[in-house]
């Protein structure tokens, strides 16, 4: 169950909400966040709705059968929509395009990459400062400096940055340079980076852990949204499978699922999903009419010369075909 | 190592051949079907072509790398086409539908389907009379006379007939009644059924099993081919893995690999594949997207009373809503 | 539900007990086996036991809530024994070894694991004659002359033999050579095979399908069963799974899981399951100490050199070595 | 390549040897832990070792195949042995056994246990006090107070504490009251976690991460490793597969595997690898036979009120069965 409270709430009021949910054998806990005060209900016991509905305070109240809540279509009908500012606005209405390099790896590389970028009329890029590698060894980012000169190239071209978040302790130095924290596939139940994304009032593009179920998926964008952040893109990426042809399995039927489960944006990963350069486009394009409201493509001006991720990165030719049939179906499926 | 063999090569040519490759290290099987004759050739060393090129009786040599030598489009550039008359053709150049109820359950329900798929101008029905079920106690079809009547009403209306056939001793029976012989999931590794499907005339839809990495699904697929029987049509339907959600994993990352590793055309079976009728459509479109060739849907007057599968069954109306859709997006296709 | 019926039992009083099964809204099986007549009643109602329990022809009326109910242990607490002559016998009571080549190579190769496993007391082996293999144009076998080969040694020397049958069509030809019937994990739920072994009275090794879940598994056992064949030797031989160092992963969960679910022995097979030869003894140990009644084991004399599976063979030496810890362990296991 | 520096290698011979290795193509890490300095040297180039081998400070160089170098047994042959003190050590000659609840829930349950532990002499005590759990309203521990009680009554009794540490923070607050710091499935690729972990000089029990290859967790380790921590103990727990009876797989192939690969000690735990308590003390058994150096068992005195995890903890009783049996074949092990 969820109960919205009203603005004009005040602390007694809240307290006997609290006091009447409590009696009716649920356990509650206080959602604030940078829109809204929620009271998240949980527990299995039939509720006479008329016992609280009363009470002054609350604005609205909820039966979610889901056993996550805050994240649920079964309360909110509308879908969440992200403004990044300078128009560049996340949702169902207009099919987001996000690309960049896999790692940034010199001014030189950022700049051609916005150029393009901005000849393409795409909005957000991407590019990974602190990279997660399964070996201690590899190349593992340039970090915040790196940021700074990503950063700065982007927004005096109006670009949207969006770069990964590995702990904690780069939450704060990272801030003044993103406009959407990622967190990667490995962290996606680290469940303390996720509380503490949800005390920021920046989004956050949560990607699927690679074998997390979609119930748990949706229980890490939960942790995030009950921390009081409600700016939260969910993004499939692919999951672990017994095939060994591709890095990983693309699970496009997550799409519909999460698109028909929850109010949040919904993007996919091609490039890591398959895994292969000559499958990006066709996985980008299904995923799109899988329902996907945008797509995160890695592109580079030579991908045989990228610091990590070659195999699966589009160069500029590839890249402007594939937004090109991107905004085409996009076009054709308004009209459908 | 792929031989073609000319028409008007005779037995001593032959003989020749085999023999001058089977010195160079390599293991022979001759394959004939009922277009050409082919001679695998089997083996790792390094061969000199020219010690065999200028053979008597040899039409053509390719080196092809892939395991699966005969599926392979290394030595085949052209798509395959699967010509069943009547103007019902099988290739990448249209997009086809294949519709039908998961199980033929009475003549008054193929009448209602025929009826509707003529109305819809799909012109390929498939339909159980044979069903695998994991349980003995279960409904396991009308057998051979549930296909008779599938088929006469089917043959009335210039429709074609696909069905699943589970054993080698069924092949028989059922010749006169279908026009595509369809391998389930389970039987994807039955090899002696491959090789009988092999010895006919007629095309068989492979279905993938539920554990078949790709090289596995194509050498299921080299099998028939090399028993003889060259039309054949790779059919995706869901692999198993941890997600709970869903019956299966649909896993459209098997469709551009196969269309780019082999000339077989490629279908899509999205409502096994994704198990649940909501998400049929956009998984439909989404296969469409990644290059299938086609899709089987399973449809039903009305789903909720169907012998089985109803859950993942498409009724009148949202049949009519995808195939509209899948039309229209081929069309769209075809103008990219 | 599971009905026995009395030896005694006359058509009309059968007529009757199905009858009155049905009117509670029940689906009903007659299942005779070598053994019993059974009568199994699927179906979700509540029943009154006492408005069929006085019905003459009746033994016993056993509620079994398992979706597969006559391999299940809630009727049938005794754990099933299988007696194959020759004071070979399959039960909880001694743990059984049987091993032998992955395939039947030649007559040399047959007399010499014979007189290996003479020497080493183990009273069954087995080896391929027909063998399932990825690619059609990997060996296959030797087929029904090889198994007679294999038979006649293992005959004179009061030695058991199990071979793995691939199709119905090989059940008759194999017959009189075998004295278990294996089938392969590819073959898991071709549910004719099954049909068709369920009505032999030589007992049938069932490998788990290497993507089957444990109620799939025992759903095949149930096949083999319902048809009429009580002699089932359950084997667990490694799943799908996304770890790509071994051939497969075995499961030992599943042996505790079968054992208590189902009366039947549960055998393993350590060689395939983990397919690597240094990790094969500690594997059947482990496997034993799960609580497996069994071992399947791939033995060579020089493996290096076998027709296949070499990688996961054990040579002499290190199967004498396996041997004799099995036999301490079970010693053990016994004073435990 | 493994380069081992000597303890009198001046930071001028140091850099010779960096100097002339990169020359050969190599990328050098310098990793001093608490025992050693080690020169990581990755790199596919072919050296010839002699042209390194006469400088001045090097005290042995080992050619290291695998991808994680630290952790190999390749250049250490002896296995590691860990020392808790008071005579509590963690080695390949002794079995170990630790047990304790899921979570901690309160000084009376922490004497119990304590004392239980105590009478089996059972000198390791787990207990959760940072609990990651799917869902944020799930109970999350008692945290650093909880810890506090724990490890109180445990110094007074002469056990060992492990806990899991869920992120960087946590560490310093921790270390007074843990004897090894545990690191959960959802870590296992918590990158900066690790590196910290390799900063401190207690033990860490790293768990395998849930969908990581044999490969990955190596490399998990590598990276504590490599930032200076050498006591890691490695912890097979179960991965995810598609079957649906347990709650994890508990792939007992990690265990053979591991220890052949690698110098560290390997831990099972069946509580979570199985998740039903029935079968815990088979696969504890089996663990054991398999090769692993030790358990983590999860009891209560009173499972079924336990905060979590009841449904595989076992009771006082069936922990003092398995304790016996584990510690009897222990014996038996040492004897065959």
């Amino acid at each position: 169950m969820l109960i919205q409270i009203k603005d004009t709430c005040n602390p007694n009021q809240f307290e006997k909400i609290v006091e009447q949910v409590k009696k009716s054998g649920y356990k509650t806990t206080s959602v604030k966040t940078f829109n809204c005060h929620y009271l998240v209900c949980v527990g299995s016991k039939e509720i006479d709705i008329r016992s609280i509905g009363n009470l002054a305070g609350i604005k609205d109240i909820h039966i979610v059968d889901d056993s996550n809540i805050l994240v649920s279509r079964q309360w909110r009908v509308k879908d969440t929509v992200i403004d990044l500012g300078d128009d560049v606005v996340i949702s169902r209405d207009n099919f987001t395009i996000a690309a960049g390099p896999c790692a940034i790896e010199n001014e030189e590389q950022v700049i051609k990459t916005v150029n393009f970028l901005n000849e393409q009329n795409v909005k957000i890029m991407r590019g990974g400062i602190f990279k997660p590698r399964s070996s201690p060894y590899s190349f593992r980012g340039l970090g915040i400096e790196g940021l700074q000169i990503f950063s700065k190239h982007c927004r005096a071209n109006g670009i949207k940055v969006v770069s990964e978040v590995m702990q904690v302790s780069q939450i704060e130095s990272m801030y003044p340079y993103v406009d959407i924290f990622q967190v990667g596939t490995r962290n996606a139940q680290n469940f303390n980076l996720l509380d503490e994304l949800g005390k920021i009032d920046k989004p956050v593009l949560l990607k699927r852990g690679m074998s997390s179920t979609l119930n748990e998926f949706l229980a890490s964008a939960e942790y995030i949204f009950s921390s009081g952040n409600e700016k939260i893109i969910l993004c499939e990426r692919g999951i672990r499978s017994f095939e060994k042809e591709f890095r990983n399995t693309l699970d496009l039927n997550a799409i519909p699922y999460l698109k028909d489960k929850s109010h949040l944006p919904v993007f996919c990963d091609p490039s890591h999903g398959v895994g292969i350069r000559e499958y990006v486009e066709p996985m980008a394009l299904a995923s799109q009419m899988a329902g996907a409201d945008g797509v995160l493509l890695e592109i580079h001006e030579t991908p045989e010369r990228a610091a990590s991720d070659g195999q699966q990165t589009l160069n500029y030719y590839e890249a402007n075909n594939a937004f090109k049939k991107l905004r085409m179906m996009e076009e054709m499926k308004r009209r459908m």
